[in-house]
């Protein structure tokens, strides 16, 4: 989720109307619409479930169910006649199967039918480790696999345009599994889709500008993936392919917010469901009075429950029924379909001990799953504290990673600085130097860029040196590496206020493309070179554990050049970067507690031997990768 | 205690000569010539004591003492023959008084008178704490006492002149002593003065200039303050002095390294008494090996061990009897002079079990003394790791306070730069923000300059609004400000590699001088607007235990202003501060949580009424400090 929306706050001047009148739907004939979750499993190790049963009047009435091993607790009413939440519990022995949850009120009667399925041994939650290799992909803007959905007249935006950079293009799921060779073929093995479940949001007006939902991250129904994405057929067939490769599936899941367009935001369960103040009130995006022990309850008030955007209403966390309605549908998201990690967009917009739990219920069902958040944060104190780490703050999180927001500025400025005492590639040496405060560094997913920020080469004045000096260290520092869609092939640009720069069409993913950079030969010379360079040594990654789970050892910088080792008992692999515009002659002497013993090296780029170690010649902005050898 | 000599280190070519050649002094008449400590006390709480004696061949003797209560443990020999390491125990009944230390070898007999003191009642170890305000003085460019002690024909370095900057300029305790009441008017409670211990060394030719060790930290003599300054009587005069006056004195230590004249560097007692390399190896200055847990041993022992300056060799903390040496002249110290606290020189570059040592053999013996050290870092973790921290860093650290040159480093950004999401007054902010990684943030000591580092009022552009805004934060935030020399009468200058420029004389303190800035009548109409600023601001603060140990809040800054809060039972003061070049009107409501109950205000700078808090003018470039009245 992009950060900094100040041209879109600064713009709405509206006050957005309260979204606090409940209305019996005396009109419409009682009934149950829909029960969320949609179904259920037998066999979860969570006995509980909460059915939110929604329907004209479902709420006024009486429940009762009967299935082998599932008890009916408790009904829970709520300010809206429409909605009852029913508590069950599901015993070890009940069996799969479908029941009748049946509503009576005086003579009246509704009913609705419920499946708890059987579990299947399909993959899921595998989890993420350092061996990965994540790609982030916008769904719209990757490839289109299935014109058939590009749009829909019904649905509130039945817009696609691929000449209007703020309309939806026409992307979907199945385009992305139609290049799961294209993703293997450079070494991935994880993909992280922009959120995929529906953004039923009419187009947004921003200035003058209309705007569609296309980033995804305005949730209208939490258990349909959008149809203009191929739906939940789609999603659940990606999952399955990419596991039958060995490949992962993250999941980028909003807990903050949802969309305005969200049925359950059109017909609120209560007053409370969302935050609401006397006017519109933004979040201020300040994330400091989370950590501060001088903040301010205001701020910490503002920061939490101040809206994303008009468009996207913040749910309140401090209601017991929307944390769980949104923890089941963290577990059946990853059951359903399978995903292997969960990404968490704006984590720190989300009440602490609600994250917790919520972390706590998805680890506690699966074990393996990784999970990392987004906290856009400036210095490593703020990014610790939103993931396990050794810090004692008052709150301590559970979160296994994050994303690694410091770091990924301080390659930014290692590539656009002059190197100096403090500057330059002194600040990746200075950022990793502060890892005790982690639990585990190695849990951290790096990156380069992302779908809300100008894009990597472009940061780095689209100069192919520094390209791969940047892409050396994020494939072989500590960490989960991560890429976002087209670093690969040099797309560039700048982030214009609505991001749309940045989140262009992937060339040849489309029908009449006139390029196809899937493809080497639709691939310029350049665009080939920097394939190839990522392709080489992501697949060495791939295959060298020692990059997974290796030690790290880095050495002071001196004079722009930064030298550091993934070693393990297996292997020692140097990574010696020369930051300046001068070739060197590096005398290795003080790197003896990790060269000692080793005698000449193989170049991994260029696969090329490299006889002696007492001095190594690293060429003007360049960084190599050597596996030593005795 | 500098920290980048690299215009130094880069200069210096030749090769150090070793320091490793031991001669039996058969030459001279076998004898005791010294014992450090050189008098020592009854009724200490450590029993222990450990006698450094030194002389021909003194370490070739057998020792014997008889004194009630005083027990000889364990005399240890080391390389040198002219040095025995006596172990002494002193039980609680020992009397005062002296004893006679005797060694034998064959027929010969050596002798030496030693003294046990009592301890007297006088004030020692009062500690600091936020009720504090700091002055720091450079002793030789204060104030010249007393003419008579500026030079001797005898020291290494005979020279004294005024015209020269890179000389000693005569200032002397002496000279500091005569401005107690001058300190006093505008609230400073605590003197610290750059290190008064002997720094016998002659010049030092750095580039061409000869350079006297006027600031202190190249120690020659442990037992002796130097002659030039006033001696030792000097020194406990001003202690008594000062102490009369409820002031404070705080020792600047430095135990990493001492001058290359010292007396015992000169003829030492092992090779292993200073760190030695095969050839001269300078201190890399670089701190993030000894917090990295991917850093390297040879970065943390470069970093540790190398010299600070060709001519001050570094001392070696693994060995235990330089280790007692230090710990014991560290209690001698307070002990003897009655100083308050101690400030510790170049604390990063000392081996970390060493340093914990030192600190708690003084708080043992000493429980209120402040200890806080120069560790000259950028960034919240670096600097807390060096202090009672809330991190399970391996190892930790039981320093109670530390400079904290990472809020100055953001008070400078918040003057010098425009406001920004992390820029400007957004710096301190977030400084502060981090707070919760210590253990007591209240106990860091604060500054806006120090002698090693450009004035604050030429880093300001002389602009006197941003003077008083900045020196408003230092008196009014958490912490224990201190000042350096001169800053309150507008002193400036931006450093030149000698540091001449920012250590130049206090006009008025020397015979001579054409102005006399210690009165009113000598300084200018805008000196005296800054003076005053200071004197209203510190002595409110010295008369407000609001200030000093209330509660801080702060909020986030918006459009560049500013607003927080110390508060307690008693009072709440507001501090607002408009950083924008245009007067605002501060709406308070978002404040609320700490302005309800309030209706009124008193102004403290100008001492007039605020009608109402509703909402509060700020003049441009003010920081406003409001004492809330119902």
């Amino acid at each position: 989720m992009r950060k900094f929306p100040f041209g879109l706050a600064g713009r709405l001047s509206f006050l957005l109307l309260l979204l606090v009148t409940f209305t019996t739907q005396a009109q419409k004939k009682d009934g149950i619409t829909r029960i969320d979750p949609t179904f259920w499993w037998v066999g979860m190790k969570n006995p509980n479930l909460q059915l939110l049963v929604y329907g004209p009047n479902a709420g006024t009435y009486d429940y009762s169910l009967s299935h082998p091993g599932v008890t009916l607790v408790k009904t829970n009413k709520v300010e809206n006649p429409n909605y009852a939440f029913i508590d069950v519990t599901i015993a070890p022995t009940a069996k799969a199967g479908s029941f009748t949850l049946t509503g009576k009120k005086g003579g009246k009667t509704i009913k609705r039918t419920y499946e708890l399925k059987a579990r299947t041994a399909e993959p899921k939650a595998q989890g993420l480790n350092g061996s990965d290799f994540i790609y982030l992909v916008l769904p719209d803007r990757f490839s289109n696999g299935d014109p058939k959905n590009d749009k829909f007249k019904e649905m509130a935006d039945p817009n696609a345009d691929r000449n209007n950079p703020f309309l939806r293009h026409g992307g979907d799921i199945q385009g992305i599994q139609n290049h799961l060779d294209y993703f293997q073929e450079f070494g991935v093995t994880a993909l992280w889709l922009n959120p995929v479940i529906e953004n039923n949001q009419p187009l947004t007006d921003e200035g003058g500008t209309k705007r569609s939902a296309y980033h995804g991250y305005a949730f209208t129904d939490h258990y349909n993936v959008d149809r203009r994405l191929g739906g939940n057929e789609a999603y659940k067939k990606l999952a399955q392919a990419a596991h039958a490769r060995g490949m992962k599936i993250v999941q980028d899941a909003v807990y903050n917010h949802v969309g305005i367009n969200h049925w359950f935001i059109k017909d609120l369960p209560s007053k409370d469901w969302v935050h609401q103040f006397p006017s519109y009130t933004n979040t201020s995006h300040k994330f400091q009075p989370i950590i501060d022990p001088n903040g301010s309850k205001a701020d910490w008030d503002i920061m939490l429950n101040g809206w994303f955007t008009p468009f996207m209403p913040d749910l309140n966390h401090d209601n017991k029924l929307v944390e769980n309605y949104l923890i089941q549908h963290a577990i059946w998201t990853v059951e359903h379909f399978g995903v292997d990690a969960w990404r968490i967009d704006t984590y720190m917009y989300n009440e602490d001990q609600f994250m917790n739990r919520c972390n706590q219920a998805l680890l506690d069902e699966y074990p393996n799953i990784h999970i990392f958040g987004e906290s856009w944060v400036n210095n490593v104190i703020a990014q610790a504290r939103f993931t396990r780490n050794n810090i004692n703050f008052p709150f301590k999180s559970n979160q296994p990673g994050t994303l690694d927001f410091v770091l990924f500025n301080a390659i930014n400025d290692a590539l656009n600085q002059n190197f100096g005492w403090d500057e330059g590639v002194s600040k990746v040496h200075q950022v990793l130097a502060q890892d005790a405060v982690y639990e585990d560094p190695m849990k951290l997913v790096t990156f380069l860029d992302n779908h809300d920020m100008n894009r990597y080469f472009s940061v780095i004045g689209e100069d192919l040196n520094k390209y791969k000096m940047g892409m050396t260290w994020l494939l072989t520092t500590r960490g989960i590496p991560s890429l976002y869609y087209g670093t690969e092939i040099l797309m560039k640009n700048f982030k214009d206020p609505s991001d749309a720069e940045v989140r262009k069409d992937f060339p040849g993913g489309f029908a009449g493309d006139k390029e196809n950079k899937f493809l080497a030969s639709g691939r310029s010379e350049r665009e080939n070179d920097a394939f190839n360079f990522v392709k080489t040594l992501a697949n060495y990654r791939k295959n060298t554990p020692t990059l997974h789970s290796g030690k790290l050892m880095q050495f002071v910088p001196q004079d722009g050049i930064y030298v550091y080792f993934r070693y393990n008992q297996d292997k020692t692999v140097m990574v010696a970067t020369n930051t300046t515009n001068k070739e060197v002659d590096l005398k290795t002497e003080r790197f003896a507690e990790r060269t000692a013993g080793f005698t000449k090296a193989q170049n991994v780029i260029t696969n090329q031997p490299v006889s002696g170690l007492a001095s190594i010649k690293i060429p003007a902005k360049t960084a190599l990768v050597l596996e030593l050898q005795k």
